[in-house]
């Protein structure tokens, strides 16, 4: 039985948005580890619950389900070590782990003022009401007021990624001449603002565009093919 | 000959507060090598003419002056590859290099809002003019100004080390199980901070502070020796 990802869709199941699911996605083409998706919405925490955890990704390899990406990534690692790396413990484990952390504090807080909004436009009817309501409770207030001003939220991000902008003027990857598990873990961040937006969180001129281009261009424009805007 | 470091030093030629320089002190103390310090001055580029830049660190190895602390680490990797690497290439170097970007890009500019009017404070007389001038300039308003709520600016400096407090609460360095030249490049943050100001930019409790401690102890207390605040 082939590979299974459960990997988080709008309304349009083909529209796959999770950064963290995105991670998964190129981990899984890295390794060259044939694999197939099944789109899962927020509410199905019933069709994971073997994972042990109530959010995607979910791998399901040889009928056993592993929750987490970061521990799906460390699992594929220790399945198919015969396949190239995405973590190997020592400072490629270290390098994707920082940037795990600074993705996720820096980036996530500010990418989802900016997108909660369409996110919400664009999910399953189904849906809809637990969304709001979880993430009105986190944010403390509405959707709408946390998302206001977001083009002030984007002058934030595009300042916050002068690291990445840094490295990836320097050397075509984060991960040096060739993408790994580093940028699949930047790229999901991207992933998602692409595919649950229209919204340009980036300039065309940005070195970090650049970037993000050649990472839609790996294995033959994989992620590219997905739907977006 | 002993290795040299010429080690940017305050009106007191014991206090050395270059973020700069910390990396190449651990980076030397890391490596097991005997070196000697000679401190700088901001004025003093004739001294380091030699070197090619106008900046410290400046590290002479049998009469070769070589400038910028990233070129410093690379060539102490060439010159001594039977001790143990800073960089050594490969994700080692991506790493160190990310961590290099993330602290001057995010930390630095925050840092010196805090601590510039005390590093003008601690400064050798005959560099404060010089300082005052070329900071001013490339602010774009007084020194005064610039350092002006730096409580403020606090609360946006702990807030930005969320990624390193979330690696330093997993495991008890930058770089994992010991500390490598990330961990010397974060430092050196701190160490600028202590060595230039008696303002406490970390409280108590902040597992960051429980790492700066875990750095101030290794070669037996060594960055912890110099005078402070």
């Amino acid at each position: 039985m082939a590979l299974m990802l459960y990997d988080l869709a709008g309304a349009d199941e083909g529209r796959r948005f999770s950064p963290y699911c995105w991670r998964i996605h190129l981990a899984l083409k890295h390794k060259g580890l044939a694999f197939q998706t099944r789109p899962w919405r927020f509410t199905e925490k019933d069709v994971i619950a073997a994972s042990g955890g109530t959010t995607v990704p979910v791998l399901e390899d040889a009928g056993r389900m592993v929750s987490d990406s970061w521990k799906i990534a460390e699992t594929l690692d220790a399945q198919y070590p015969d396949r190239p790396a995405l973590l190997a413990g020592g400072a490629g484990w270290q390098h994707a782990r920082l940037t795990k952390h600074w993705v996720e504090a820096t980036l996530f807080p500010l990418l989802l003022r900016m997108l909660v909004k369409d996110i919400h436009d664009r999910i399953h009817e189904k849906d809809k009401a637990y969304f709001r309501a979880s993430r009105e409770k986190r944010f403390g207030q509405t959707l709408e007021a946390f998302a206001a001003e977001r083009d002030a939220v984007r002058d934030q991000f595009r300042l916050a990624l002068t690291p990445l902008r840094r490295l990836v003027t320097e050397q075509p990857y984060v991960c040096g001449a060739a993408a790994g598990h580093a940028d699949h873990i930047v790229f999901g961040a991207f992933q998602w603002a692409r595919c649950a937006s229209a919204y340009p969180v980036l300039t065309e001129q940005d070195a970090v565009a650049a970037w993000r281009e050649r990472m839609l261009d790996l294995f033959d424009g994989y992620a590219r093919g997905f739907p977006a805007g």
